[in-house]
């Protein structure tokens, strides 16, 4: 079951990055949405690699295709089946992967789970498993559309590596975030980011960063304590990204630094609406939102794949040297937004799902 | 399903801080292990209110029994219920909630998701909750005896507010921790901790801060990618507990500073196994653990119930004010570290077993 | 996750016959239904030993309490806990139970799987279990007055060995079942059923039977295909209950000795609603409720616990003879009947407010 | 969740009759096994339209592919997802299905519970469906080869209508199944079989019949009580099947005219082991394998699609008219022993593999 998400909207992903394909099946999709495959493959445009100059120039097309749940253009309440078939990659690109472990990658570990792995490309580890994270996710934004009207997801890029961008979580736009290639949006920081991973690239490195996720226009009453406490599954879903490494939601770890008269969200009345006076809750309290704006921040380790000699062991247990070879991101932030974005919807249509079924 | 943990060692935890008490179902829990009612106390009391002059002076002594699934000593392989009874608390102190949102409080979100709520002592979404969860731990711990000799989850309190504990995550043991009331493994900076937290509860106030949990001794192969790697279960777990902003892994929102060349761990060879002469991937890769100790880091804000007044509403809509009245927690982090210590063993007894089924 | 039942309504069940007490976790259910321990005693007291002179004359009162999930007479969401304690027993009478097997019993089973078990009148296996999936069916009953007003689950003994009873399931009522203690609403063959009942246990033997259960008044709609058909739900449940061989609805196995000519339901339009001339398809079709009756019948096999001597074997494999003791019921068709009724009504629960959460 | 099956190796379905295609994607599947889309196309050629002339003439190569979770011949432990493709069909020859409900077939409650349904052939409530099933479980039987060495699985038709077949369930092999195109391996009621099959066919009629399955060679100790009981996720699975509306185990419905002292199976020691002298259990003891052979028995009804006028209405409430046309199973009985056998492999292998986990 460790590739199923979700209990009322629930996608079972498959696929190795080296194999027939990769895909999706979401069971308990609502009917009579309307849904095209020109709806999925926006946000698989978002992601794919080839988009800019900043991430790895392979050349992957990524199309989809529809097999099942949708019928003359309307979902049919059945299983969803979207799969995009890989093209022949270049084998070859990874033949001491097969007798290597590649440091800070999953080729070990995958081989201590299972006593075998499929070397070619990452495999089941590759990035390009969320290709059926990001098709499901373009799903349940439809889905969102009827059930929240109203509701935004917008993600960005908010740091790499010092460089910090300045955004008003309250106001910024996904055309703002689209405006430019590494997906930030503070322009004068998003040249300063792209000149920076330009750089680092040319030195054959990889860098890190965050994203800043803010969710607006949720209804008072979604998440399910004790345990799927709203944030407990957003920071599930952030946390099975490929190369995250941390999550912070509301004040985060700077809320740790605050007294609690200086962290509590005065209640107040707005407009005949509960309202909160400061937000460091984050939208979110005793794990049920609270109608407020969900801000999240997501930590993402350098790429582990330079072009620099690196010290490893064989599979048979030998000190080796990899250098990686081909095509690599310096940097998976400006890729990760969509997957970011992917991620929170699909916990959130999850949870409006189950409120529904629960309390009507 | 909101109150279910796990997928092969499934919790389902019940209870409201105000009823008739609270408890934990333990489904999947290996036959023939020994367990006794004394195993459960002992982590129930280091979790329990009144313990210290630092948590709340509420004496509660909750005493644990176990109501089946043990029979002379042993588990049966059938559910576990343990339960600990409520004992009648002062309801009266609770009259101005049943009236108005306290601020920071659960108390809005529960009446807005489920159109009711207890409203005596925070009722479900009390901390209390949480005592089914150790108890489920303390029998998780006894069955990771068996499937991983040798493993050990010690959690402890590393910063309050701005004090900051340097402590040794590869050799910190538990009798460190527990040698003093604030749970923090340098002496020094553990006074410092107590001084803090007496003052700031003097002046009505409260303080958080982070707890740092490491496992040592895990096999490496543990962890169900894509969805259940066991750092998002890990986070889930965490961000499932009361008052919990943010979760790292490893290197944590740190790592995002460096660069993949100062990132990657290489792979070396120890005493015939495979091991990273670095840690910074914290113990995991592609979700799996490599056998290297894991490291964690919570952030818990600082407790809501402070004793100054506050602004907020009343459930009809007026403004008002509130201030809190009775015995509450300055800093829960003290009580918190075996509850941090509870979800790791939950989690990670969840995943042994997945691995044995999987793969055998 | 042996014990649990439902996906959106779903319990866990927990306890020995012989241990501390028995019960069930409810989550799931919808906040703000009326729920008192009485509603749930009336449906308990109808399978409770010692309630009439066929059945086992062990006289216990099965009392029981509502720990948690409900507030002021109303459900809050939350879990809903529900204990019976179980009194002291008379251990001594299972004293042959600790070294040998009886035959069609559970104890050679249970052994096999866990090398464990409590031996102390079929511990998790007794039909003392049954309890906790009594008590949450009374809470699943409250539930579907909401969601679907007029339905009704009628249950009732249809056959004893050769003895069958009339009934027409489109009109009989609860009350016609309960004026019996065999509860078979055709008078006259009751009191045949009855007097055999008694003559068989007057011969140390048992006796089986049928149980048929009609639900009136399900919305179209209900059903979960390709899977989760809501007769492949109930089939699961009712087989899932002590001495159950068998399992039909709608026609059944006679269904098979007819044409498709002669099977099919025709359709009809009746007050504006779809009807069908015909039910062999039993209220269901493709999975899914039409709105018309389910009708179900169930085999329940003779009590394995018999007043003869049998052959069997020890536990150190040594063939040997046992014969009963102690208070049994030489018929569990009576005490059955409220059992079905309460696995229907989880059925139905669940896939109510399924459809709710998916469709809306 | 509706098209998901399995706890441990769990299989999720997807497609329509009519659309892309359709298939299955598995999770859990242990690693290294040995796997070719050969192992699969073996069973699906069992279950394709048009392999006799006594099933429809629909002449569909279904041939499948697998598109992830296997590398160089063996499994990878990652999801497996196979796939068959739709070749274009008649769209045309159901026109008529779009406006009116075909007696008998889920057309109308398709409708009433999703408000849209794809009325091209059936769409998911089409037996073309139960593909994804037969696929997945030729994987778990590869599985179950290693974790049940000599299990043997053996489906066949017992009764047609009236004609009922004298099988020895402790002999009956697979080779005397496939001998005929009925699949009974009794060759002289087969023959009678087949021409009664031919006259029905030829009168637009159709006929229905049981099919029994035997499970010979599993340990004891497989099924997971209370709810999980081997037989009761037996009943689900095969009550889930297109146009079933039975199933029986052991003795079933034929036990209930038995006294416990005919019905109980004595233990006796045979060559060291426990076996049971009589096996009116059916190999199955409070829900948990005794070693015993399982037996089962499941109706199926008449296939719905005949070629004579029938009553129905129209979408919008008339009264009309209709009349099968195009090619059709007279009977589905041939083709359902392979999904039979299926089903029967899909619960097993989940209760090995949750065995495994649980008790190591």
């Amino acid at each position: 079951m460790s590739s199923q998400f979700g209990q009322a909207f629930r996608i079972s992903t498959w696929g190795e990055s080296h194999g027939g394909g990769v895909g999706v099946v979401i069971d308990g999709c609502p009917p009579r949405l309307e849904l095209s495959e020109a709806d999925i493959q926006r946000d698989l445009d978002r992601r794919r690699p080839g988009q800019s100059e900043i991430v790895t120039p392979r050349d992957e097309a990524d199309q989809c295709r529809i097999l099942s749940g949708v019928f003359q253009g309307q979902t049919l309440g059945t299983p969803i089946c979207v799969a995009v078939m890989n093209k022949d990659a270049r084998p070859e690109s990874y033949r001491e992967m097969e007798t290597a472990y590649r440091p800070s990658h999953a080729d070990y570990t995958y081989q201590a789970k299972y006593g075998i792995r499929n070397w070619q490309g990452g495999g089941r580890a590759s990035a390009r498993e969320t290709i059926g994270r990001v098709a499901a996710a373009a799903v349940a934004k439809k889905a969102l559309t009827q059930l929240a009207p109203g509701l935004e997801i917008v993600a960005y890029v908010k740091t790499i590596h010092e460089i910090k961008a300045y955004v008003n979580p309250e106001t910024v736009t996904m055309e703002e975030v689209e405006s430019n290639i590494v997906r930030c949006p503070d322009p004068a920081k998003a040249q300063e980011m792209i000149d920076f991973i330009k750089q680092v690239r040319s030195e054959g490195d990889s860098v890190g960063g965050t994203i800043e996720c803010v969710i607006r226009g949720t209804p008072a009453g979604w998440g399910e304590p004790v345990f799927d406490k709203i944030e407990a599954d957003l920071a599930k879903a952030m946390m099975s990204l490929p190369a995250t490494k941390g999550f912070e939601v509301g004040s985060g770890f700077a809320g740790t630094r605050l007294r609690g008269s200086e962290h509590n969200d005065a209640f107040v009345m707005e407009s005949g609406k509960v309202r909160t006076r400061t937000n460091l809750s984050g939208g979110i309290q005793g794990g049920i939102t609270n109608g407020e704006p969900i801000f999240l921040r997501i930590a993402f380790k350098p790429t582990a794949t330079i072009f620099k000699p690196q010290e490893t062991v064989t599979v048979t247990g030998e000190a080796t040297e990899l250098q990686a070879r081909g095509r690599h991101d310096p940097c998976v932030l400006p890729r990760a937004v969509p997957m970011v974005e992917a991620m929170a919807a699909l916990v959130l249509v999850d949870h409006a799902l189950r409120q529904r079924g629960q309390v009507g």
